[in-house]
């Protein structure tokens, strides 16, 4: 293998970074060479291409982002873009791609893979931790702690002013980002897209824990259980003084944090690895405290969650 | 002087917590003992009295938020439950009121002192920098290194993925926390309450800067202006793909940065030297690099705001 | 079981409040009562004990510390002082002992138990991840995110002035925060007691790299590799210019990371599970993505520690 | 005027870049053209010149350390050295130099338009706020709050284990560092060079609090007053388990602070504005709440700074 071409795609994702620079120098190390994608799959269509070397890396490993640029391309879902695509890389002598990105840009990667027979390997790259087959992915733990940064601010109000909070976090239709930040936040209640909630109950609660003392009260709520807007709405009818906060695209930004930096690294290097043993089309995992490779139509197929230990355990601590 | 009380008012913001130790440790190096009201106004009237020492003070330096936890009070406005609370404090011996808060807390204290005589001062506790007589209120430069993180965060993502982003602070009526939050965050534009601003022109100059390569644009929008879900559909008229991020109520909250808690220190210290130097109804402000007192009736007229220069420097610099 | 006993011992790290929340808020859901043990061991023999319910560890989830504060005990080691605890303990009705400490904290529980058959249960509470049997300790990522901020910090004025810094971080006799900060700082050695490293070696790398270009340099150094002064004592030999920055013991302190915020909540509950599956020496271990029991004899033991994949994959990132 | 150059010299600080970005955008914007000199006046001697346009110091703002790197010189002492950097300039057309750096850069800028009547003007980046006639320096906010991240993170363990700390923070013969972050650390002591302390003393007070429960002390020590080893030693005298934590180089490095990034854009601005109305030797200060020029001779003094209200305040606060 001489030379094999690298993007990001879909939303951006801390850590982003640390991976590309992780896959270039390890590339270099083993004598070949990497071509950068611009934006994600839309520059393998329009041939944006640039040649990054080991030095083009320096000082990227604490910027949020991804050097790359990213896009999501619906071009790419038709055959024939994909033809040109794989021509273009072909034209340019590339023999394998490696891909960050979410469940949507593995998908593309597998479609290229079956289409043309190229070699593909997929890095989950995505604050949702969302991908079958990994326990974490890159980002995730970035998003998190901006995530609890937020809750810990907005509960200094909250609790100085003996208020109710409904926090909205990120994590598209997982509820990890919530159920995770609710513990790490001390949140009173979570709302995730795996749960039927019933808003009258969290009332109850409320009013409960109010006639004996405890005053303020802090929900979480994923974006894919129906949006912070929808829910106010519902409390509101039994209880007007509910504040929202949306914590938004900030949970995408950042340098990202110590692990995802490592994840960044140690995918990175997996990832050569595999093009290397000649894998085929294959995703990089997070498995028991070690980065692994495994079938790309294992990593697309939906991931299953199940959150009734660490929702059980929120109930608990509250 | 043997006794003052002290209460905070209104929305929390950092920085609080500095000037309540101040007080409190400055008072009692004075020999005075000081008691702390909870929630606000509303605990005047409902006698809700601690005495607070050198002591309960510690470490609550690095804490966001108030102890004495705060509340906005509709009722104070009525002169029979001022009379009420005026009451409750001479019950207690209390000669005095520390009142931390923004412009309405003020003109509570000032009605305090015009009907019942009652020696008040305020610090200005807001992070809307819009108190007249003072360069700088408690809580404004943390809040504003809040919302800057945002922006930076927001940025990776702008940047990475080539997005309009129109970001919301806080900030009332008042201009502050946009125009410091544009400056520090090199957004590209700002809308602020003081100015007019044409959609339309907003739209030009992102399409001629598109034009020539810069393909990404920050617009920090104050709260004042009509808020970003209405400028949001403004621009959507002309422009699709503007995404919206409302940093909310996080400014609030967070430890106080260097410059609050030097401000509450040094701001809790010229309050109670007021009260020493027999003054009746001052307010601390900050001028020329350290805390002075200024009487409280001008303080609780409108702060003349002449954005100019820096609205002229953002476009210079964008 | 009616009641339980919970003490930190040892360094403080982040996240033992977490711990201790949890250990709290499942036994009272369990209605056992717990008693909290002030200064570690110290605490048992003296009788420094206070009841703690589920209202007293409210907000203390971000707080760096241990709000029953620690001690490191040598007068635990000898068994007629340990007696004297235990019967402590005794007279209190107390049934078991939650320990959050490191290793010496964990022999310090393991003789309780071994000498009078007090059910005791670890939890891993130390920044150097150096416990054997499990992958995480309570505070390593908190302890690393500071080290890498630092770095990060460091390195703006490495590049600025092209300069070369050695960096000393914590972890006691482990290479373990070394080799993960190493990595998530980008830096481009990095010197461990498991391995030896020669100075005039790094300093041929340094001056083959300076001669390409690469004119700043970082070099992480575990404290217990023999410390950063006595290694810019030889690389001054060679090299005049070198900087020391040691971070020292802010890595110990901090609102804790998300992570060992969830790791405090899965582990306390861990722990209390283990009581009440009347296991009688229990330490509580994260192992393949949830935390799990196992013999305390087999934390006690040293654990090993393998770097080589990670070193190598170090130089190759360089 | 049609080009001027630009250099940061000495050590690096936060907020450089961000006066950088200024100084460029605001020429632009007056059509002058802006040459960056690389490594501070060695690169004036080395003929280090590289054009910067607007669009070059984009996404600058946000990053520590200087784009333009810097370094000490100590051949630009020399005049004939000086006499070839100004042939330099002379040759490439450049008109004016702006200079970003501390007392020594300014005394270089000052003897090239003594000898050579060059205009220059300096814009004050350092973290120790030692330039006479300015309320602020560039970098000094953000060195503060870094160091007051790190004594709260010290705090943790000094309150959780009792224990005394001697913190040892930048500013070298300034006291200005160490003053501002006692009092928003909270620290018990200040030990600063313009005031003899007497190490009995300080015991004394820390061992009457020890009798009346507060048992953690923290004393911030500024390097110019001897540095924490020196003084750990003769504290170590009267009492053994004094812990010393050394800040470090971190000051120096990190993402500029809210207020940093402002005084960079108008201090920036400001420079410009004094070159174009014809000031020949003039530097940028910061007084009663906006930037001014004043002669440069007058900055090269020494800053009479006095600490004495601070210091009282301090106490008062313990």
């Amino acid at each position: 293998m001489k030379k094999i071409a690298i993007l990001t795609s879909g939303g951006d994702a801390p850590g982003m970074n640390c991976a590309i620079r992780s896959v270039v120098r390890v590339a270099s190390n083993n004598n070949i060479e990497v071509t950068g994608v611009g934006y994600g799959y839309q520059g393998l269509i329009e041939k944006d291409f640039k040649k990054i070397g080991p030095r083009d890396v320096s000082n990227i490993i604490s910027r949020g982002g991804t050097i790359l640029k990213t896009a999501r391309s619906e071009d790419f879902f038709k055959k024939d873009i994909r033809k040109k695509s794989y021509e273009n890389l072909v034209t340019e002598c590339i023999e394998a791609l490696v891909v960050i990105g979410g469940n949507g840009s593995y998908k593309g990667a597998l479609s290229l893979h079956n289409d043309f027979n190229l070699p593909v390997v997929g890095i989950p790259g995505t604050i949702d931790n969302d991908i079958n087959g990994t326990q974490r992915t890159l980002g995730f733990d970035t998003a998190l702690n901006t995530a609890m940064d937020a809750i810990d601010k907005v509960k200094d109000t909250a609790t100085s002013m003996d208020r109710i909070f409904l926090i909205e976090v990120m994590g598209r239709d997982s509820g990890s980002i919530a159920v995770y930040a609710s513990l790490a936040g001390g949140a009173e209640d979570v709302i995730i897209p795996q749960e039927d909630k019933d808003v009258g109950q969290i009332i109850e609660k409320i009013k409960e824990a109010r006639s004996k003392g405890k005053r303020s009260w802090i929900i979480i709520i994923a974006e894919g259980a129906g949006g912070a807007d929808l829910f106010a709405h519902r409390f509101k009818k039994f209880m007007s003084d509910i504040r929202i906060t949306v914590i938004g695209h900030t949970q995408r930004g950042g340098a990202a944090s110590v692990f995802d930096r490592f994840l960044g690294a140690v995918m990175g290097k997996e990832a050569v690895d595999a093009l290397l043993r000649n894998e085929k089309a294959s995703a990089i995992g997070w498995l028991d405290d070690r980065a692994y490779s495994y079938p790309l139509q294992e990593a697309v197929k939906p991931k299953k969650e199940d959150f009734t230990y660490l929702l059980e355990l929120i109930k608990m601590l509250t």
